[in-house]
Parts: C-alpha cells; sequence; structure tokens
C-alpha cells in the first residue's frame, strides 16, 4: 500500500504570522448575532502561491490544535502537530500546494478567544466572550483567505473538529472549496460524545480556581479542572485496543504493585503526563468555548434548510474513518456520507484499519495518506456531478 | 422469556443491621500485612434461615452499593438496590432463601472504612487507612457468615465490583460456596478501565478540598472531585445505544438551544443530577479506595499460583455478561469463563440482550432474572464436577 511518490521531505524553519482581519468599526457579526473586532488570526503558510492563486489549501485543526501544523520552530526534533501529512512528498505536496493553517476563532493559540482582551473593558474576555458556531470559526478563515488575495481554496482538509469546520464551509460556502477531505468527523455529537464533553466542561466550571471564567484576573489558573478534562479526553483518542497493546496493566516501576494512590500502571503516567502537558499550551476559556461549539453542531439538523444548500453543492467530497476510532465511530461518517449522497453530492468514503482510534488522523498510516494523495490529485481536475448512487 | 413462577413480590419494611467482628486486640490481618480493629459491618437480611443453616445466599455489592439491597427503610417508593432480584417470587426467592447483604470493607455505609474513626487517634482514618484488596473484602463477609452460624453458603451472588468479590471467594475458599454466580465482571481491568478510574480519583485527589484525604477536619469535602468521578463513571455504565435511546440531542427546555454554559441538552442533566445525588451518599476517599482494589484485582494474574486454587474449585459458576456492556464487556467474561473451563470447573455462561450497558445487571431482564432463578434452583443439587467442554 505504500507509495513510492511521497517521500517525508520536511518544510524547515518556519514562522507563525498575525492578521488583524476585523477591525472594533467593522467588526465581525456572529451567527449568533454579537460581534467581535478586533479579531487577530495567528497562521502559516507553507509552500508558495501560484499565479493564478489557484494552489491554496486550506488546514483546519481539531479542538486543541493551532496555526503550526508543519515544518518546526527552530528545533526539527519539535515539528508542527500534522507534520507527517505536508509538506514536500506528503500527502499534502507543498510542491505544488500553498497550504494555509490558521489558529481557530475562539482559541488561544494567537487568534481571538476568550483569553484574548476585550477593547472595550481592557480586560480578558472570559465568559463575556459570545458563544462561537462552527459557521463562526469558518467566517473567519474565509476572511484570512481574502486577506491573501485567494478567492477560491483547491481544498479544505481537517480531522475531527477540523472535518466539521470543512463540511459547514462546504455547506456555507461551496463557492470556496474545490474539495473537501473530512476525516473522522461528524455531522452532530452523539449523547455519549456531549456527555464527555459537559463532565470535562463540569471539572472546569466546578474547579475553585476558575472564578467564573475571571481566573486571569484573579491571577491564577483552574488547572486541575484542565487536567482533568484533558485526560478524560485522551481516554477517547485512544482505543481500547490501543491502550492495551500501548499500556496493558504494565506497572511503572517493575514488576510489583506499590499499591498505592500514587501513579503506579503505565497508564496512570501517561494520562498525569498528558494532563500536565496540556497546561502550559491551552486555557480552560478555549476548552469551553470550542467543545461547545463541536456540542451544537448539526449541519443536517434543520433538513429542509440543509436540503437546499446540499442542492448547490457540486464538489467532490473525501470522507474518511478508522475502525478503532470510537470518539467518532465508523457511523458518524456514514451518515455524512450517507447525506451528502441523498442530495448527490459526489462523496467518496474510505473507512481505514488502525488500531490508534481517534488520534489515527494524526498518525502515518500508508492507505490513509495515499488516499489523500490520490484524492488531492484526482481534485485538480474540474469536479463533475455524479449520478445519485441508490 | 418471561417465567410465570416469578412474581415481584416485596420483602417489605427492613432495617440494617449491625455486627462488630474484629476487635482492635484481635484484628483483621490484611492481605498486604495491616491489621484493622475493630471492623463494623453494617449489614441487611432477608428471608429465614432454616434449622439446618443451610439456605443462605449472599450478595456482594458494587462500587457505591450498600447493605440495603431489597424491601424498604419506610418508603415502599424507595426500595434497596436489587429490590427487583430479591425477595418472594423474585430470582433470589426469599421464600426459599436466607439472603445476606453488607456493605462492604472500606465502604462508607455502615462498615469500616477510610471514613470511619481511627481508635489510634481518634479522628477519621483518611488516607492512613490501609489500602484493602478484594480479598480483604471477602475476609470480612466469611467473618459475618460465621457471625450468623452459617458454615456453607448456598451461593454467593454479584454484579460487577460483587461479581469480582464472587470470583476471589470462590477462589480464596471455595469450601464456603455451593455456587457462584457472577455477573459483568472482570478478572482484571483493561487499561482503559484503569484509565477511567484513575481520572476519577485525580478528580478527586486534586480538589482543593481534599486536603490530602483529612477533608472531615478541615470541615469540608471534595465534592467538586466526586461529581465529576460520579458523573464520568455513569458514562462508562450507559451505552452509546443506551444514551442515544434516552437523551439523543434533546434539550432540557424546549427546542431552542440557549447556546451558553449551563445545563441544555438532556444529558448534561441527567449526569449532572447523578453527581450531585451521589455527594449525599458516598465518601470520597471510599471510592478511592475501592477504584484502587478494583483497580489491583487481578486473580488469575499469577497462574501458578491460581492453578493450584482452581484446581480445587469444585463449585459451579454461571458467569453471565450483557452485550451492550462496554464498562466491562463480554471479552472480561469470555476470560473468566476460559480460565474456570481451562480447570475443569463447572461454568455456564450467557450473554444476554440488552440495550443499557453495564447497569443492566440492576434492570428487570426477563432472560437474566430466569437464567440466574434456573441456575440457583438447580444449585441445590450437589455440585458434581463435569469434564472439560473443550
Amino acid at each position: 500500500m505504500a507509495n513510492p511518490d511521497i517521500e517525508h521531505g520536511s518544510i524547515g524553519e518556519v514562522v507563525t504570522q498575525r492578521a488583524t482581519l476585523f477591525e472594533r468599526n467593522a467588526p465581525l457579526v456572529l451567527e449568533g448575532g454579537a460581534t467581535l473586532g478586533p479579531v487577530d488570526v495567528a497562521f502559516e503558510t507553507y509552500g508558495e502561491l501560484n499565479a493564478q492563486r489557484n494552489n491554496a489549501v486550506f488546514i483546519c485543526h481539531g479542538l486543541t490544535g493551532d496555526a503550526h501544523a508543519a515544518g518546526h520552530h527552530g528545533n526539527p526534533e519539535r515539528p508542527g502537530w500534522w507534520d507527517n501529512f505536508i509538506g514536500p512528498g506528503k500527502p499534502v505536496d507543498t510542491r505544488e500546494f500553498f497550504v494555509v493553517c490558521a489558529n481557530i476563532l475562539g482559541g488561544c493559540m494567537g487568534t481571538t478567544g476568550p483569553s484574548s482582551i476585550d477593547p472595550a473593558t481592557g480586560k480578558a474576555y472570559g465568559l463575556r466572550f459570545p458563544l462561537v458556531t462552527v459557521s463562526d470559526v469558518v467566517r473567519v478563515h474565509r476572511a484570512l483567505i481574502a486577506d491573501l488575495g485567494i478567492t477560491k481554496l483547491r481544498a479544505a482538509i481537517g480531522g475531527s473538529l477540523g472535518g466539521m469546520q470543512v463540511l459547514q464551509w462546504a455547506m456555507d460556502h461551496p463557492e470556496d472549496l474545490g474539495a473537501a477531505i473530512v476525516v473522522c468527523a461528524t455531522s452532530r455529537l452523539s449523547a455519549q460524545n456531549i456527555a464527555f464533553s459537559a463532565v470535562a466542561r463540569e471539572a472546569i466550571m466546578r474547579d475553585p480556581n476558575f472564578h467564573g471564567g475571571d481566573y486571569v484576573d484573579a491571577d491564577t489558573r483552574p488547572d486541575a479542572g484542565l487536567a482533568i478534562a484533558r485526560m478524560m479526553a485522551h481516554i477517547t483518542y485512544l482505543s481500547e485496543e490501543g491502550m492495551r497493546n500501548k499500556f496493558g496493566r504494565r506497572l511503572q516501576n517493575g514488576t510489583t504493585p506499590r499499591f498505592g494512590f500514587d501513579v503506579d500502571f503505565q497508564v496512570e503516567s501517561y494520562l498525569h503526563h498528558q494532563g500536565e502537558a496540556f497546561l502550559g499550551r491551552f486555557d480552560a476559556n478555549s476548552y469551553l468555548y470550542l467543545t461547545r461549539a463541536m456540542d451544537y453542531f448539526d449541519p443536517f439538523g434543520d433538513m429542509e434548510h440543509a436540503a437546499a444548500r446540499l442542492a448547490d453543492l457540486d464538489l467532490p467530497f473525501l470522507v474518511m474513518s478508522f475502525d478503532s476510532d470510537w470518539r467518532f465511530d465508523t457511523s458518524h461518517s456514514r451518515e455524512i456520507v450517507r447525506v451528502l449522497s441523498a442530495h448527490r453530492v459526489p462523496v467518496s468514503f474510505r473507512e481505514i484499519s488502525s488500531p490508534h482510534g481517534h488520534d489515527s488522523f494524526l498518525l502515518v498510516i500508508p492507505e490513509y495518506h495515499v488516499t489523500v494523495a490520490n484524492f488531492l490529485r484526482r481534485a485538480e481536475l474540474p469536479p463533475q456531478r455524479r449520478p445519485h448512487a441508490s
């Protein structure tokens, strides 16, 4: 299955750029009616925009991602989060494509979010930040590509919440996209998905250091709650099988149980580390806002409204899932495929076998990478509406 | 599948009894070498012990259960936790059996645990309470039945951690039991199982009100952490399908999302309620001790040692699982059956179809109840060692 065309070159050193896309007197109008301005956006680009400005690919990141998708910031040992996917000879080949990745609205990695300063008060927004939706996230992505002089993308690509952005973008503004790649995403969270996010938010909001979201003013942080949220999320990112292979019941030190409450099993050590590492890079309020945007995401919920949009949707989709993913299992992807197909949107679907659960989309899985590379190659051709496969 | 023999009578009003089984100068010696005394035990009994004292059935409760399994304490609308299972005409028929249920060692419902007063200090034990194992829990059960003048039980029955106690009891003292019923249990937690428990304990121990386990002295309680632990556990007790059927994406009030961080989806309201209700009845330190006892449980781990015990095991087992249970899925039960069968222990196995996940063992599912009732009826006959079904 390995494709000899796909080598693994590196983009090399990159820098995160910043743009201010909306001003206070020309603010972003959100889906819920609130306004935001200025809106700063952190983004990175890889490769060269061609003279026709038609070789751009947009990368939509997941819940806790950032603009730094590929290359490195000085230390080649610490590349961007999707460096195995983007670069010369990689599935998103930077010898061919101009790649853009931006931190999302509501985030905390350089794009305006609840930890940003509210110009009206001079203090961090906290929970006064308006609720943002996936459509709002897409609004800012669109403003960025316009700012870069791009009117149409070759493709938008994303995994998990990133895939949800791609789906929303295609429904809101199909004219922007030449193709859509939606990996291990969903068109709506299940009750169990919402439940996990709800408990994560409770952990943050019940932390005494949360201070109603104004922890910055209180010069503290709800670290306990945020770590718990992250640890719990990590359980859902790995498969049962993946956890068994990776940790089993192995002990952290030696073979004799310590019979106490300190970290003893390797899986405890792993989760503990994930929780602690997260504190240094993520903001608790952003976690609340972005998980809530996921809960409310439901682009097919009002089917009459959705049908009108889907009737205009004439771009090829690639929808992919991983068979061991139980965060958004294959039935979520199949539902996207079912609705798109029913509305005669050309959609390819692939369930990839992988033991690594939801995290698979970040890993090098040859069948997955080759499928993306081949789809992008075919997507250079003008899309043709295919008959409905009944 | 409904059995007309099984009517649903009630035991009526019952009272919790108390016994002190170990004294300070004749303490319980734990598996880890520590001693505990006095050990108080809260228990209930239903039905009548016959003259031969050979009709007793012991009920082992799960992680957060208590001695009050059946009947009621004054309000028939609030029966014991397994009232649908125990009573006249029910699977554990109190017209025939004398039923005993006791709160487990390390618990917080009347039996000695970390919230009890340490006679050496006059203060609550807190984390100075010794780590207890499932074998230690069984030691106290055995002392109780001896105190009641019973030398051999007709059967021991338990679900989840209760089933783990039954398995351990059978391996430690097969001479005590006429039969063993192990429902939705495991012989060892998986990495994922341990992970969920580890995060639950982190939520409790990172709560600033935990005070290193001495929250009683500090006149506070780690309620935030304990509620989070309970909410997370509840996600694992229900199946994905059960949650979808019960809540789906339905909103708590009306059909218009409120777009905020307050409880909005019904599944959030359910979890919130479960978290709050738990605070009134359970102790955070007990949650730590009992989940840790589960983590370390591994009776087949040292197979050489286990094989010697299994060679002496000559009592019929009924092992049951539920097909939608993902807390301890059927593979856990199959592993118990595999090891027992390999050592020629007579074991019947039944996987019951139910959409209700791990919680199924507490619900009225006719095939489940009839299977238990029929097994108990057959278990009255002297057990016969069957040839190994290869």
